[in-house]
């Protein structure tokens, strides 16, 4: 039997910092259930974004190698991106796949949605597999990033995953979820 | 071969709001590799969390239930909670166990540690596996949550991550390595 928990209340709640279409910061005043109130609760409204594993006809597991400014460094991880106002997160998908490789691929599969802070909140990650990636164009990624792309067997995709290579919670979330998906496909 | 790839340059960093210990907005002028300037390029400063997959001396996994509002609901997480100052990951591990569960393990295994934003960094979420845990006290969460403990067993938990039954993205990037090492473990 599961105890009944009480969701929070929302007092009030006030808008401390506005750039968007990245950010939203909330200072919230909050009734807990026992009847205690918390003021200055943070909560942070950043966009949703799509994130693709995707792997080729020959079963490799494509990757983007680019400089990411939060990590401070050079990672290697799955192509993803914010998804644009009013965008479906698998057309994000869709989109970011062909941007930044240049594939498309014939077989989709959502590995869900997920909330990137408990706390904060913080937008969520789409995570999708894309099965039977085939090169249609040259990448042109809009974007901030000098970009290159690998594809890695996935052995090699495993060992680097175990040795917890990859540098973001979302990889790492990504990656867990497609080699299950793949070790039981084969 | 890999391609040589340049990280960027801070130009200019300028704090737009600060809400310590918990939050630091700045925004940064950046510049490319390629010359070009970028404005107002977001970063977040949160502290670090430690997050922890508790398996007891039968082999079943803890969670604690309880509601989380930045997902807006009740969710299932395995014990976690920021790093106090000055304090090591494993330390808070092992205090943010004892605290939500009343459990001290015997055997403690890094998982690693990630960025939970590439793009805006807002701290790194590092991840432990307690083997043979055993409960030595009351939990005692000094907390905003009212906290159910749950102990489910290895079947269960695989079929509600590959379900994608949890809500936050630390929870599965945890639960995937977790398993993972259980799995090799058996």
């Amino acid at each position: 039997m599961h105890k009944t928990l009480t969701p929070w209340k929302i007092l009030h709640s006030e808008v401390l910092l506005e750039r968007l279409p990245w950010l939203r910061v909330l200072s919230q005043e909050i009734e807990l259930p026992d009847g205690q109130i918390v003021k200055g609760y943070l909560q942070l409204n950043e966009p949703d974004f799509a994130m693709v594993v995707p792997v080729d006809t020959s079963g490799r597991i494509g990757f983007i190698r680019c400089y990411k400014h939060g990590v401070c460094g050079i990672d290697t991880q799955p192509p993803a991106g914010y998804l644009e106002p009013g965008e479906k997160p698998l057309a994000t998908a869709k989109r970011e796949l062909l941007e930044e490789t240049g594939c498309n691929a014939a077989d989709w599969h959502r590995l869900g949605d997920y909330v990137i802070s408990g706390n904060r909140g913080s937008g969520r990650a789409h995570i999708f597999l894309a099965m039977n990636c085939r090169q249609v164009e040259e990448p042109a990624s809009g974007d901030l990033e000098e970009i290159e792309m690998v594809w890695l067997n996935f052995q090699e995709v495993y060992q680097r995953y175990r040795r917890g290579d990859f540098r973001q919670i979302a990889t790492m979330a990504a990656l867990g979820l497609a080699l299950d998906w793949l070790k039981q496909d084969k």
